[in-house]
C-alpha cells in the first residue's frame, strides 16, 4: 500500500501571554507514512480519535529549558496530551487491532507507532458512549473532578462548596459530585451561558465574576468549607479571606496565573489561621489508585443520563490552535476536544 | 487573711504595625484579691507560674468584631495566653491544692479563679524540669514543631528539609526532629546568633536571609520536599519556587504578614504545578491526638540533655509589652517566657 498523508499539529513559536492561534502551532501535512510497512519494534500503531484540549497546555509552552511536572512542547514537534486512539497494527501481545484506548500525551497527528503500554489505559465502552467523551467527562476533566473530589474533599452535608470554572468541564461536574454530598454549591463564571449550564448541575447559587465581587459573594453566602480552585487569583483571595475553620482548598488549577499574570493574594495569613488544608494536585498521581473505580462508575452514569455535561468538539487537527486559544480565553462551551473521525 | 495585690497586664490599645511595648498594653498593680475568700464557685484559684509571649498574640491585638480562628484580646481586660499554673484552692474534684497545669487561655494576672477543667493539662513533671521549660520545648512551642512534624512533613530519608525562624523554639525544634528522620537540613534566620544556635541543632546549611537571596540558596541545595514556614512572604515565594514535586509544606506561623503587611507571592501557581500538599494548622486541632504521647516522650528527652533548646525568661509581668515587642522584631533569644516565680 502507499503512504498516505500524517497530518500533524507542530509548536511552532513560544507565546508571550495568551498563545496566538495563528503563530503557536502550525497545522502541517507535508508528512505521509506506509500504514502496513512503518516498523513497530515490538509496539504498535494507531491512529488519533480524539485529543483533549485542556488549560494546562498553556504550560508546556514553554522554553524547553524550563522544568516543569509536565514536559516542554519541543519547538517544531507535534503537540502531546491526552487523547484516545484505535489500534491498526500491533506487535505488543497486551493490545491488538480495533482496540480504542486512552494515553496521557498522545501525538497531534494522525496516526502514531506507540512503542509499549506505558500510559495507555484500554478502553471497553460498554456503554457505546462516543468516543469525544474518552477525553471529557469519562476522560481526563472527569477523573480531574471525580478524583480530586474523593481524595480530598472530604464533603459532610450542608458544607459550603465554592466551585470556579462552574460552566467547564471539571467545574460542572464537581458542582454534581457536591449537591449529591449534601453540599451547599455557590459557583462562578465569566457568562449567562456557563452560569446557566452550572444552575442545571445543581449550583445552588451562581455568579459571574466579571460584574459582581467574589468576596462580596462569600461573605453573604460562606464561609467556605471547600473551595475548588481552577482559577487562582481574585477568587482564591476572597476563598481565603472567607474560609472556614479546617476548610479543604483543592487547587485543580490556576488559569488566572497561567499566561505569566501573578495576581497579588494578599490573604495567605488565612491559611495558618483558619488551619486551612490546600491540596494542589495533578489527576496522574492519583490515577493509579482510582483508575478502575472511576471507569466502573462514571461511563455508567454518563450513559444512564446521570451526569450532565457539555462538550465543544471541532472535527478536524486544523482547529486545534483556534481551540488552545479558545480554552485560554473561556470561548469554549464544554469540554474542548478535537475529533478525528 | 486581708487581700493581696493581683497585679495583672491590660489590653490598652490596639496597635498599627508592630505593637508599641508603650502602648499597646499596661501593667497594672491596682486590683486585689482576697485568696482565702474569693469565691469559686466549683472551679479552682491558681496562682500563675509562668506565661508564654508567642509570635501569633498579634493576631489577638485586634477590632474585636473581626471573626478569626483565636479570640480577641478585649481593651481593659488582661491578655491570656499558653501558660502554666499552680492550685491554691479548689472546689473541683479533678485538680487539688499544690497540682500544676498548664492553660491554652490563662489570664496574664497572678492570680485567677478558673471555672473547670476545659483546656486545663495538669503536669506530673516527673522530671523536675523548670516551670518555664513547659511554655517552650516542653510546653506549646515544643507542641506545635512536635505535633506539626509528626502529621505533616512525611519524611524520607535524603529529603531537603528547608525551616525559616530556624533559630527559634519552633524552628531549632523541627531541625532536630528532621535530622533525626534523615533529612538535609537548609535553615534560614536573621542574625548570626541564631543561626549558630540552628547549626548547633544539626542544619546542614544555614544563611542569614537578610543579607543572603533565599532563592539563590534553595536553587543551590534544592528542591525542597518539606518546608517549614514560620514566616510567608518572600521565603514561602522561593520555597514554591523550588520545591519538588509532591513537596509537603507544613504552615506553621506567616510573621511577614502578621503586622498588616502581604507581601506578594508570585510563585503561588507552583502549588499546582507540582503537585504540593500545604498545611496550614494550629497546635489546638492536633493536641487532643497528640498530647499524651508528646508528655511521655518530649520532657524525658529534655532532661536527657537530647533536645537542645534556649529560653529567654523575663521575670515579672511588667515585662510583658517588651516581650511581645521583641518577638514581633526578632529580637528574642530563644523562647519569650514570663517567670513570675
Amino acid at each position: 500500500m502507499a503512504s498516505v498523508r500524517n497530518a500533524r499539529v507542530v509548536f511552532s513559536e513560544i507565546p508571550q501571554g495568551v498563545p496566538d492561534p495563528q503563530r503557536s502551532v502550525k497545522y502541517d501535512e507535508s508528512e505521509l507514512i506506509d500504514l502496513d510497512n512503518v516498523p513497530l519494534n515490538g509496539g504498535f500503531l494507531a491512529k488519533a480519535v480524539a485529543l483533549s484540549i485542556d488549560p494546562y497546555m498553556r504550560n508546556r509552552m514553554r522554553e524547553a529549558h524550563i522544568v516543569q511536572r509536565f514536559s516542554p512542547f519541543l519547538l517544531g514537534k507535534p503537540l502531546v496530551n491526552y487523547g484516545v486512539g484505535r489500534v491498526i497494527r500491533s506487535e505488543h501481545p497486551g493490545i491488538k487491532p480495533g482496540d480504542y484506548f486512552h494515553r496521557k500525551d498522545l501525538s497531534f497527528q494522525e496516526y502514531s507507532v506507540i512503542p509499549d503500554l506505558s500510559d495507555v489505559y484500554v478502553l471497553t465502552n460498554e456503554q457505546k458512549l462516543p468516543w469525544t467523551l474518552y477525553c471529557g467527562v469519562a476522560g481526563m476533566a472527569g477523573q480531574t473532578a471525580w478524583m480530586g473530589w474523593h481524595e480530598y474533599a472530604a464533603p459532610k452535608p450542608g458544607d459550603v462548596c465554592f466551585v470556579t470554572a462552574a460552566g467547564g468541564p471539571v467545574g460542572s461536574f464537581v458542582i454534581q459530585l457536591a449537591k449529591a454530598a449534601g453540599c451547599k454549591v455557590v459557583a462562578s463564571a465569566g457568562s449567562a451561558d456557563k452560569l446557566q449550564f452550572a444552575r442545571e448541575c445543581g449550583a445552588d447559587v451562581v455568579f459571574n465574576y466579571k460584574t459582581a465581587s467574589t468576596a462580596d459573594v462569600l461573605q453573604q453566602e460562606g464561609p467556605v468549607n471547600i473551595y475548588w480552585d481552577n482559577v487562582g487569583g481574585t477568587s482564591l483571595d476572597a476563598a481565603l479571606a472567607h474560609s472556614a475553620n479546617s476548610a479543604r482548598f483543592i487547587e485543580c488549577g490556576m488559569i488566572s496565573t497561567i499566561n505569566g499574570e501573578s495576581p497579588h493574594v494578599k490573604n495567605l495569613g488565612m491559611i495558618v489561621g483558619n488551619d486551612l488544608k490546600v491540596f494542589g494536585f495533578i489527576v496522574g498521581t492519583l490515577l493509579p489508585r482510582y483508575e478502575d473505580a472511576f471507569y466502573g462508575e462514571v461511563p455508567r452514569l454518563v450513559a444512564e443520563g446521570k451526569i450532565r455535561y457539555r462538550e465543544d468538539v471541532k472535527k478536524g487537527l486544523q482547529y486545534v490552535g483556534q481551540a488552545i486559544y479558545e480554552v485560554q480565553t473561556g470561548g469554549n462551551k464544554g469540554k474542548s476536544v478535537i475529533s478525528l473521525e
